[in-house]
């Protein structure tokens, strides 16, 4: 299934796509609402009636698509964790880390598919990192590796939006990582049982068309399994969390190139689809 | 007034402390059950039943305390904040930050002031850090310190317990500050209202009845308007929001004396009472 969150005539709901449709689920969900951590927290049991629905669908056209999940319990993010991204961040002066290197995004920061990015007027070096996402579905503390796809509920596309001059400011990261905005992630949650190979995705990341970043969800140093276990050693994982796995090379400040406004940054990862979002500038 | 979460024949409800009773406040919450954020987003309507109640109340005794908020959508704590224990950690190879210095504990690792903490077994050194937390009352963004005081809901104990060695495995320090049961806070939110002076108390931590940390809250070196301005600068901060302010020298790891099962640790801050938790073993 591919879950949304989207909002017509005024009210957000969580729907199915199918095509170029979108089949709201509001009668199912109820009291739920649009809370993506309240559906993934009852998915077991909802799973075959959100599957056979044929309630009334919208064109994908009439609505506006919304950050898949908005309200997860964590936001957790790797860093350097592709070979090439890594080799590419040392020569910026920033070791190889030796272990998995977590930082957290804001959960605040997570902003829909197609919306704007905001440059902050504090910042000079508004950058992007296209990342794969996942999301946690089933509540889990030591796993191993090699059961840890069982607790994944799906995937998206993630824009890890960084304002470099503050990330810079701290070793820990957490601020340049979580200004208002700059956690856009969708179009959709693609659940797991729709992807063969998550470790086999091709991710690409466009500025105003010209392409900066290409890889595949393969090339990382840690895999996601590896991440599942390596963070299930310190805490539980919850249904919803939000955890995406680090960008490859080509990120604007190895190339010297950071956003503008007006500027238009387009993530795409194969059997996901794509999200894109326009820089503006912040309203003084 | 003094908010607490508590549990009693087997139900979790917010409550209001006085004295040594507590009045359920069930019936004036209603759908928003035991949240303390729900209850925070309310509070400037809801603020004059909840003083006004006369609802029947319990003897304290007979209740468990829970964490006053265990859903926040953040949960951010300042590192090297009091002179004393940057100088110390700068002993100990950590060079002072030349900004502040923030990093996150996942919401996951809250717990309640009178519960057992968690040596993890995949840790050696476990730590105290005493703490005052404040958490947020109002959502906002761009706050100037001269008005900061204003967002603040009330204030809360804590203890940033600390894997050391886990923290030292990255200069984020994220999942060093996050093992589950890492993150006592309590007895109860104690509202602004019912403080003179935040900047102006005392806090101080024993193990086993020994002092090991005294300081004010006074001595920090970036104090709660400051943290707010400069948060807010980043982010929108949401009612709930949990902030933790920094500890004063005294950690274990400078006295080289970390925390072992059966260990009990007390923080207490002047006006808004105490936390003591048992630290026990991990099961394997």
């Amino acid at each position: 299934m591919k879950l949304a969150r989207f909002t017509h005539a005024g009210v957000t709901s969580i729907g199915k796509i199918e095509g170029d449709r979108i089949i709201d689920l509001a009668a199912i969900l109820g009291r739920r609402g649009a809370s993506m951590r309240a559906l993934l927290t009852d998915f077991p049991t909802l799973k075959p009636q959100l599957e056979q629905t044929s309630a009334p669908s919208l064109p994908l056209s009439e609505v506006r698509l919304e950050a898949p999940i908005d309200d997860p319990q964590k936001f957790l993010a790797i860093g350097m964790n592709y070979k090439a991204h890594a080799d590419e961040a040392a020569a910026a002066g920033i070791p190889t880390p030796k272990s998995q290197f977590w930082f957290n995004k804001q959960v605040s920061c997570i902003t829909g598919p197609y919306d704007d990015v905001v440059a902050p007027k504090d910042s000079e070096q508004v950058d992007y990192e296209a990342e794969l996402a996942f999301v946690i579905g089933k509540r889990c503390r030591h796993v191993r590796r090699e059961n840890a796809r069982e607790v994944i509920a799906g995937y998206m596309v993630c824009n890890d939006v960084t304002a470099r001059d503050w990330q810079f400011r701290s070793p820990t990261y957490t601020l340049g990582k979580s200004f208002d905005t700059h956690g856009p992630v969708g179009p959709w949650l693609t659940t797991d049982d729709e992807i063969a190979d998550p470790l086999a995705l091709e991710l690409s990341l466009t500025v105003n068309g010209e392409e900066r970043q290409r890889s595949s969800t393969g090339d990382m140093i840690y895999n996601i399994y590896e991440q599942i276990e390596y963070l299930s050693t310190v805490m539980t994982l919850e249904p919803g969390d939000l955890i995406t796995t680090g960008t490859p090379s080509g990120v604007g400040i190895a190339l010297d190139k950071f956003l503008k406004p007006g500027d238009e940054v387009r993530v795409e990862i194969s059997e996901l689809g794509h999200i894109c979002n326009r820089i503006v500038a912040e309203e003084s």
